[in-house]
């Protein structure tokens, strides 16, 4: 790879990010664009500007940018319409943010000219995977810069040092090392290393950030309705809003009432092992929620391959293969069922709990008067069972009868 | 069909099952043998002789018996193997239970010379369909009867007259009409039909039998630890049990602290939905227990496996396919994977929740050293992601090249 | 399901459907509507105006139509898209023709007022279910009638006798049995029943009657170039061609060079196994230049996932649920992936093969640059699978690792 | 990785391996150990071991075995028993021999001493890949050196120089290049490169070394009868036989009738696409055969089931994941399922066609009593049929119910 002229970098104006800026500037020698992107982290985004600044980026090559309605809209609804979880529990919280980010470096790299784009994602983790396919994907001429794959400056001790000789301010509490690592935006916080290494021993509870302590969550349930159209959530207790805002609400609710954490042991696609601590208390809500209403609005057959392909679609997203022609064709293939998913689902949140209690929808299949246990009116005909059971037995009895054949 | 001569029939001892009992003794004439089984349902069975043994029955054609250690350890167990969730929630409590019942109705035919079975399952509901496969599945010429399909006594009026007519004994509970169905077994509660009809309506809390409403649990947690062995739960807090008896502790705990509810629309293969409140407190904490396991334990390529094949593994036992071919080719697949799954989860009960909060195993494969943040021994070359996301990019910009040359 | 009181028939003009047509005025007293399609099959349709009209139907309630067209174009290569294949080699001849004869039924029952709709297909075979499942997903209040289930009719005798008693002209062939049963259409001719029923006897060289023998095709190999847009063929030899045209020729090509017969035993979705002689001359052309066109233009996540999922989609068009959700989902999918699936493939036939010898297409992912032996210029560096290779093999590593410490 | 000190290399005797070996010897200044395996490549062995000894390996180093068995038995044969073909046509012949060489350099790494293993493959292809985790999946602490990857000496030109410089005899016909390159064994020979490397060219008819060309087969069409004992075969023409001795009478048959060529591209796991022509005579044989017996030995459930798998598994070991938890996982399955599959199938080879025309089966379960077009006695009850499509429906009547609802 030749050297880069131009990188545009993801940067959050956090220390690590901006000794990556600095370390690009030195090691070689190219003009850095820095893109900050309001992913709903929960950070102000304008002190970044004013670091970027300091490293000596010219104005016009600092993006920062709200990006949270279309990472809800296009990224995280469409994920969610598939019920997509990860080893049967992750939600894939950092996993659907990383595309975003990196499609919108590989447009500001068009747009300004850049022949590179660098994250600040380690070299043992699924981050960098992420983002660079994701870049790949959208331009295969585009160079990706990994600092820490490449650097020496991998321990805290030689990253202070490198901080120090370059002017780059150390935030008092930088100074020591945080006892685990935190992602975080609109959909999730995840947490993970040091402290939680161990997955013999239980999180500190000092670990959660975005939820209450369930044992602290308010001694009342609370209901809350969603309403769905076509497979996306689009209103909060009958108050139509956008999809950040819905998402950001329900994190409001989930949180309060400590939904949505979870303690993991996961399988990353790098080939290791990791344990992370996740929250991720609207999401919670929004996979039940949307569970609830296709529960009554998907047809079995349409249900239940949907089931099957989930796990590989989880996979997909996990392992960075958002932009990838499989991820999508089942995305096809998941929004054409989705055409009836169309309803109302009320939850009730308690202490952790976000159960479903009620649900419906003019889309519904459910049909009170075939399941009815009174006397029906002719919508179904129960002798019919006794084909349906004999012709789905035919072939049982034909292996049945090869068995007492053959013992003869 | 031939009129049956002989037929074993699974015999609760209520009035269901009495009247049916009565129905074929006259409708065929024929000679009936009483099969009553202790599934855990949590009823004494000797009433059940007395009951037989007034309507006819000869002593040495009334069957009681306890299966209890054999559902939980050749049935259950095997399908928490595979962490079995039908549609995404459901614990299969019902559907495990049925192909036991057809196995023992069809061995002791044979012990007792009978030509037929009888249940008394509905037309319109899933277990006739269970019941009948696994029937024919372990003896191709067996009959099977179902009063339920047959008869002109469905309506509760008809039913009624019929048990008068035959002296048979109506407690007084069971004059007026169930407000909803019940289904019973070490396993699970199932509740459904007439006050849960309606899906858009809450479920009242006395359909709840086995499970403290969780606002109503204690309000300290608990910790329960499980022990496991190739895949299956043999130990709680360092004590060795039964099957049969961890399950049993586990409904304790579960159903003490409000775990394992749940309010479903479900798919019947009948093809209508269905309405039904589960509950599932022991399975809900052996399933979250063996997840926590198998993620340490357990490799991605095997875990990732058996999660794309596990709905449908659960869509065969909600079918009633069990003693099929398909099933037992996926048995073999995960019980294979299970040969490591062995250490121990630590879970918290709390208002409902049951959390993996530590695990523990000498067959681990986490491994921190590969994992850690901590400047590593050489354990991980990042190095080596570079040429893993080289590789796993060349198709997408491969792609990404074709698009651009296409767009020229 | 009270009486009919206007049906629409599938009819061909022969004997057995004239006898349903004359039994269904005779059994239900109703109107009857006749719907004769040519779908290629080879017959001329007119006659079956004249015998419809000696029957006595009313010229208003003759539909007579050439749906050769709608037929490639809408069912024949949206399958093929998919490489689907029944049990690894049936090409689904039948099965893909049904539920558009249901189509037009259901739309001609809409049209003239009727009610119900009738068939000729037995109740052992696949071909009920096919026809009625897709008429119930048309019209969920659609009555259908299966003749050859409900009479008594049974025997060839019987059925004779019925003719006679009702003046239904037999023609001499007719008066025997016809040594085995056939269905043809555009896509193929099959053959079944009575000399065909034990397969371990070879099938006799008369059974086939669309394809020469290869023993008996031309010595000289023959080279044919089929066109592909979006999946499609769309040219054979460079001449642009409607899909029913091309499909035509394609038999031609195929049938003169012994191409596409298949002697298969295979499973029937009512139970039983059965054994049938396929002749799919054109087909066979076709799924082998549309494997040859993807095998450079399709990715090979695509690729991968289509294979996947072809058995299963090969299982609902064979089961009948063409009109089903699920099987537009995976249409859906399918789709999406032939968006690039461009290009001509060139094949040789010759005696009874037919193979891909050379593919070429704007639309390829095939480098040269990256596969050459030659010494690269950079477009692929080989060092980049070490690393590709070792986080690969990282989690068999740990595996491994566990087994050798496991040991000691 | 620190230097090896004893390296296994894998050594076909040939010019490149020979300088492989020197290259070891002087560049890491190791002991070399060399294995040369008759996997039925059709090459003496001998005159590797005299090679090996001008070389300088001492004798006890020089380890030369003949496999076949071992590949057929243990490889060849399970692999078959999946009927695993991959991207639809590729019948795995290299892919399924590599996993053997790598076990048994390990283990003779083992016997030796030896820390590291070596082999011949390029960095671009698949079967480094396969060599490497198969070799890290059974000691993870082995080194593998792959020179390839590595050397500088990665044209041909300098290659001979280093031949020339180290006293390595260079055979006349190696002093060009080779048109292609070649790989074989008793499965398949592989032809690949040069003049395959445009696919829009025909392969030209030198390429193909172990079966004639259709064109120049014989006329006469030869039938052979296939013996299989739980989905192995075990006779030829009723003559019981050794795996291998099977798999080279099949070749010496599919061989002179022009059977198993193929050319095809395909999607290599390194990520770019590759032109390959393989050759795999009693393999395609055998495929057909083994389909043949399982259509009528194996249960719809059971053959649909490993239809769904048989692309995953495929991918599995064209990928190199032989020796991984998920092949081994997919393995029991396919034995499971293999139980019955016993009797003969007969096939009828001809120009370059193997076709099933008969097969039989004690353990059948072809059933002609319920699949006969004559009156039937009783086993099938054709009204059982309507009450199966009634139930089959109901899902697809709801939904068209909903249709016409949402439509008003």
């Amino acid at each position: 790879m030749s050297a880069p002229k131009k990188v545009v970098l993801a940067y959050s104006g956090g220390l690590d990010t901006s000794i990556i800026l600095k370390w690009l500037q030195t090691e070689y020698g190219c003009e850095v664009v820095t893109f900050t992107a309001d992913l709903g982290q929960g950070e102000e985004l304008e002190p970044a500007r004013k670091k970027a600044e300091l490293l000596g980026i010219a104005p016009e090559n600092i993006y920062i940018e709200d990006v949270r309605e279309e990472f809800v809209r296009d990224f995280v609804f469409p994920m969610f319409r598939a019920n997509a979880v990860y080893e049967g529990l992750y939600l894939l919280g950092t996993s659907i943010a990383r595309p975003l980010i990196s499609k919108r470096l590989v447009e500001i790299a068009a747009e300004t000219g850049a022949d590179a784009v660098a994250h600040g994602a380690t070299g043992k983790g699924n981050d960098q995977v992420r983002f660079e396919l994701a870049a790949y994907a959208l331009n295969p001429d585009i160079k990706v810069i990994a600092p820490w794959r490449e650097w020496d400056l991998s321990s805290r001790t030689r990253l202070l040092e490198f901080a120090e000789q370059n002017q780059i301010p150390i935030a008092k509490d930088k100074r020591g090392e945080a006892p685990f690592s935190v992602d975080a935006n609109l959909l999730h916080t995840s947490s993970e290393g040091k402290v939680l290494e161990n997955p013999a021993d239980e999180a500190p509870d000092y670990v959660y950030q975005r939820t209450v302590n369930p044992e602290d969550a308010p001694n009342e349930p609370e209901i809350v309705e969603i309403g769905f159209e076509r497979g996306d959530a689009v209103s909060i207790n009958g108050e139509a809003m956008s999809p950040a805002t819905i998402l950001t609400k329900l994190n409001e609710l989930g949180g309060k009432h400590g939904c949505g954490r979870l303690d993991l042991v996961e399988g990353r696609f790098v080939g290791m092992k990791s344990r992370g601590v996740y929250e991720t208390p609207g999401g919670t809500l929004l996979l039940e929620a949307h569970r609830g209403i296709e529960s009554i609005t998907l047809d079995r057959g349409a249900a239940h391959l949907k089931d099957e392909l989930m796990p590989k679609y989880a996979e997909l997203i996990y392992n960075g293969f958002w932009f990838s022609p499989e991820r999508e064709m089942l995305q096809a293939l998941i929004d054409k069922s989705q055409e009836h998913v169309t309803g109302t689902v009320r939850l009730k949140l308690y202490k952790g709990l976000a159960r479903t209690v009620a649900r419906w929808s003019d889309h519904s299949l459910y049909s009170e008067a075939h399941v009815t246990f009174e006397e029906d009116a002719g919508a179904y005909d129960q002798k019919d069972a006794a084909g349906f059971i004999q012709l789905n037995a035919l072939r049982l009895k034909l292996l049945a009868a090869r068995d007492k054949r053959l013992k003869k």
